[in-house]
C-alpha cells in the first residue's frame, strides 16, 4: 500500500455533496494537495487554478471543459483542468483521487 | 485549521458501509491512527485492540459495549473501547473521527 511519507494533514476534512465527496488537504513540502474519496454519483468541480488529478482508486468518467462525450479514466491514470473551468465527475463504484496544483 | 505534522498517510483510504465510511491510515512516528469521515447513517463496528476514538467534527451518537442507551459524543469529546468488542455509531450528519490505538 502505498504511503505519503512526512506530510502533513488536515485533521478535518471536505466535504462535498452532503459527504458524497470528501477530500482532505495534505502539504508536501509545503505545496498542497488534496486526497479525496468519490462515492457512486456525479459530480460537477470547478477549479481556481490548474490542477492535475489522478485517479488513485477505482475509476472516473470525466466531462473535461469544453467537451461533449465523457472519457473514462483508470487508476493510476490522471487529466490536467485549467483555473477557472468546470468539469464533472461520473463514477458507479467508490473511487479516489490525488489532485494537485500546478 | 488543525493540521497533523510529518506523518504518513497511507494513499488510499479504508472504506466500509458502501463508502458511508471511509478511513484514512497515518503514521505519526510509525504508530498508527486513522482519520475517518461518517456520514449519516447507522453503523456497526468491531475492535481487534484497545482504541480510543476522538470526535474531530459534528458528533456522534455512540452505542458502546454492553449498554443498551446510546449517548451522544460531541466534537472534542473522546470514548474509549477495549479490544475484541462491538460497538456502534450513528450519526445524524457528517461527522469525523480520530481513532488511537492504546
Amino acid at each position: 500500500m502505498k504511503v505519503l511519507e512526512n506530510v502533513n494533514v488536515a485533521l478535518k476534512a471536505n466535504v462535498y455533496f452532503d459527504g458524497k465527496v470528501t477530500s482532505r488537504a495534505i502539504y508536501v513540502g509545503g505545496q498542497k494537495q488534496t486526497i479525496g474519496v468519490v462515492l457512486p454519483g456525479e459530480y460537477e468541480f470547478s477549479t481556481t487554478q490548474p490542477e492535475q488529478m489522478q485517479v488513485t482508486s477505482g475509476s472516473f468518467e470525466v466531462l473535461l471543459p469544453g467537451e461533449s462525450q465523457w472519457q473514462t479514466f483508470a487508476e493510476g491514470s490522471t487529466f490536467n483542468l485549467d483555473a477557472d473551468v468546470s468539469f464533472s465527475i461520473r463514477a458507479t463504484d467508490v473511487a479516489e483521487y490525488l489532485c494537485s496544483y500546478l
